[in-house]
């Protein structure tokens, strides 16, 4: 962390040493929010404090902004506001409390701070930020932007529910609306079933894609009955009501260089704890997601823990906690831009295909690009570009520095050929969220090391693909060692441990080494079913070893007839097994 | 207008004039679309010709873009891209077509093409442009943003509807949602009925507010039980199904000067046919909104045919029509900020309070403005700016040249003192819309005249507050000379012909001369009912002379009580009676 030197009118001062007196919260480059207003415990709105201290820190180049033990409110009627497109979250003008744009060099210190944000608001945000430190503090929300429900009874095609004051909600029209602080609405488009005692997923739930109405009708105080086509669920097991959109992440990142996150309880948002994108050398230790103390709820944030997309330099996390999470523990990802159109005169026209991605710039003249055949992934040639006209949110067109390649055709992707990100993941436990564990997709170095998972889909996911969710990957020195696996896979998202895969089309398997070079070493697997440990395809290097294997009770077997390793359209395996 | 000079390359030839070959397109500075690839009737989308030739028009600073007769077509997906903040419409990230941004001397001749747009875009936006004329060209949709039932019964608490082919639906969660080209929702919020035959809005039919849903079931082949509680309508009647936002004006016009918009048809949009912000001089003539021919449609657009904000110079309307439109047919008026809160050192917060005001950044240094007591209206001070800061959409902090005034207070109001725009509105019809004619908020001088009224409300309205809606009124100099008033005001917005109004509480009316100098002279007065011709309160002289009024049996009588002159808290009153 490099701070930035001392306020430039205190150098002055030093000069008149004598002659002027320098404030003691400047002295030592220290701004206390509290001068600004600020009270813990206050229930006031600190917005107002937090930008007036944030100019502070600005004009007097401080190192550091601090808070006090105790709780800050924070809402969206004064924070700044900005349109942000956001990688794989949804795109939009939002309020945010803490905007550190063009930040380089300060710390803040929550000293156990607890901030509460109350509606749609963007906590922190660092938009070309450099050597940033956030630590020591957790974030909440008064009121989440998922619901949960106990399930009181199941019948045919419907579900009756308890619903808590904690998830204010009404019936209007025939259709259950959940409600916020103001009455607004809290949207929701899926449905999915926790288990509270085990405070996880339950058991092979599935989520059902209910769009923004459910049909409902009231059958006693706070009871709810629910029509679901098919549903299945166990009464007391809790109905998460899924949040529709991804706007309000914890921590964003963009466009930024070395964030260090430590020491910070991410208890709710309504987004990714943390993303990162078009960013470099981030770290993130003793970060904790996980629903909030006393708050009884079976989810903490409503998306992925972290996400870091078309990120270089290194990306660390160390001893952190990511649990039951509505989405995967990380993704790390670059994006592929898909050609629409050869244009005259050499010109290509790219689109970002996913509505999450629109708006994502990431190629510039001078960037080292790859082209890539849209159904194998591979990689066809090189090339570099020389200019880039943004045209709107899903085009651009661009104009290499050689002429096309003659394999170029329609439908293929344009990637960032590098840099890649260097991934360290240590002693960090991830469980009870939906979905995934680890999604590792950069083709730098990565050690996943000493970590345990209880993940309901597979702990590890190589994926990628460039013809449905556009994320470039493909690993080329992966080491997973010493991690404790702990029955993972009791759910539906996934089909193996650690699940090797990519969107590479059936007929351009064979040969093709998507991924690359990875070690599978000195792991626990305890696991209560034949589930496939590993299970991999097109690629090119695995070394399996001196893992151990336990067998556990802890689920009923869901997939008798499998094998531990299945491997395909694979060379250069080796697979020792005990 | 004026146009640019020639382009600079032009120059550099006829300084070699043997030696180049000047291309005939751009001889006489003209650019035709046809070189730019879009054919009329092709059926493709023309945007990409669109931007290409506008981009062609900047460097070359061509005088003319022409088109051909035929239709062109037109689709969001490669059009440009921006966040527009309009006054009273919907704020958002928008697609446009033809963008032009910082244009100066253009002039835009469809030569009678039909312009056919698809889904979600905007047609034209001028944002700082200057001397823009744009003529001979007519602007639909393919599909509209509102929707069109036949009432084929009505029931208790429902009604029956008869949906064609031009408003595709489908039934889900037991509701009606009405769908678009590529089966995308047309959001509705409001239902009104309107009469084919007379085509115009049912005798006294008002607005229903459904909000986003409505319970609905099959009755047979595109027939459709609405639950609409308390509903009354007439079988044979068309319910229309209002556009639930305002995101999609033909003519967004901000920040420019001397606009020409001339032999224009606005058969539909999602949105005004023509609003200007922060404009000044802008002229229309045979500008005509009305349903597209032969599409069978009893609405033509879906809110104020033109609406005005904060403009200045002259605003002029000749030979227009105005009829169908969702809402007035036109609004001029400027804004009041209302004053959040009193900082220390002078500072003053100010709020847009209106949802579809946010963003509207009217306050800048050197500007007069006038300070405004919310209650009364009465301007107490007028001051200058000496620095904005915008905090948000919602919140700029001003401070003025001068001290505060001790009668300031939180609640009060701020807005432009002027310059405030001449306006001249000559030989327009307007006639079978929703809602009120005229409304007519400037200070500068106004003329009406020659025109032929037939509207459901208020014919003219002059309104305003300080409270509610925040639009800043209070006429100075009015004439409203030889118009033909058809049978006005025979639903439910408006109590007069001609209703001079405003916000100001009831106990502030005496001696309190909001509206000033209007006279009401040698119009004819058709009327079906003793309806008060003119309704005014808080006028400070007002002559109604050589006017006739004439009986008719349009309708059935609505307020038979009522005196034709209600006038009352006002001064320098002459009304002359037949």
């Amino acid at each position: 962390m490099i701070f930035a030197s001392a306020p430039m009118h205190l150098k002055t001062c030093s000069l008149l040493a004598t002659l002027c007196i320098v404030p003691a919260a400047y002295a030592q480059g220290v701004v206390d929010i509290g001068s600004y207003g600020a009270k813990p415990g206050s229930g006031a709105d600190a917005t107002p404090a937090v930008r007036a201290a944030l100019d502070a820190c600005r004009q007097s180049r401080a190192a550091k902004l601090v808070f006090s033990a105790g709780q800050y409110d924070f809402w969206p009627t004064h924070a700044s506001e900005k349109y942000l497109f956001v990688s794989n979250n949804d795109e939009g003008l939002k309020r945010i409390v803490f905007d550190l744009t063009g930040f380089n060099g300060l710390e803040i210190d929550g000293r156990g701070a607890r901030f509460v944000f109350h509606r749609g608001v963007n906590p922190f945000l660092l938009d070309h930020a450099r050597n940033i430190t956030i630590r020591n503090l957790s974030l909440d929300w008064k009121r989440t932007f998922h619901s949960e429900a106990k399930i009181v009874a199941v019948g045919k095609d419907t579900v009756d529910l308890a619903i808590s004051e904690a998830y204010p909600f009404k019936l209007e029209n025939g259709l259950l609306i959940f409600t916020g602080e103001d009455k607004e609405v809290v949207a929701f488009q899926n449905v999915l079933e926790f288990d509270p005692v085990k405070r996880e997923t339950a058991y092979m739930a599935r989520d059902y894609r209910t769009g923004l109405n459910l049909q409902a009708t009231e059958i006693g105080p706070r009871l709810v009955r629910v029509r679901i086509p098919k549903f299945e669920g166990t009464p007391g097991n809790i109905l998460v009501f899924g949040a529709s959109r991804r706007d309000f992440s914890a921590f964003t990142v963009t466009d930024s260089e070395n964030f260090k996150l430590l020491s910070v309880n991410i208890y709710h948002c309504g987004g990714m704890g943390v993303i990162a994108q078009r960013s470099r050398d981030i770290e993130l230790d003793q970060v904790r997601v996980t629903p909030s103390p006393g708050s009884g709820r079976v989810v903490s944030i409503t998306a992925d823990a972290t996400h870091f997309v078309n990120c270089s330099g290194r990306i660390v996390m160390t001893n952190c906690l990511f649990e039951n999470q509505k989405d995967d523990a990380t993704n790390i990802h670059g994006i592929y831009a898909q050609v629409s159109a050869m244009l005259p005169d050499g010109e290509l026209e790219v689109k970002l295909v996913h509505p999450q991605q629109r708006g994502f710039d990431f190629l510039a003249p001078g960037m080292k690009v790859e082209l890539v055949h849209g159904p194998s992934m591979i990689t066809y040639a090189e090339a570099v570009v020389r200019s880039a006209e943004r045209r709107n949110s899903e085009y651009t067109r661009i104009r290499l520095t050689t002429p096309l390649p003659g394999a170029l055709k329609i439908g293929d992707a344009v990637a960032a050929a590098g840099p890649y990100p260097e991934v360290v993941i240590r002693n960090c436990t991830i469980r009870g969220n939906r979905a995934r564990g680890l999604l590792l997709g950069s083709r730098g170095k990565i050690l996943i090391e000493d970590n345990t998972f209880h993940t309901a889909g597979a702990a590890i996911l190589l994926e990628g693909d460039a013809r449905y969710w556009f994320e470039q990957a493909g690993v080329r020195d992966l080491v997973i060692r010493r991690n404790r696996f702990e029955d993972c896979n009791y759910g539906v998202w996934g089909k193996a441990v650690i699940e090797v895969a990519a969107g590479i089309d059936s007929k351009e398997r064979t040969g093709n080494g998507y991924n690359r070079n990875i070690v599978v070493e000195e792991n626990l697997f305890r696991q209560f079913d034949t589930n496939p440990i590993v299970s991999a395809y097109c690629v090119d290097g695995l070394k399996v070893r001196k893992n151990r294997i336990e067998k556990s009770t802890a689920y009923p077997a869901r997939n008798p007839g499998a094998k531990p390793f299945e491997i395909s359209d694979s060379v250069n395996v080796q697979i020792e097994q005990d």
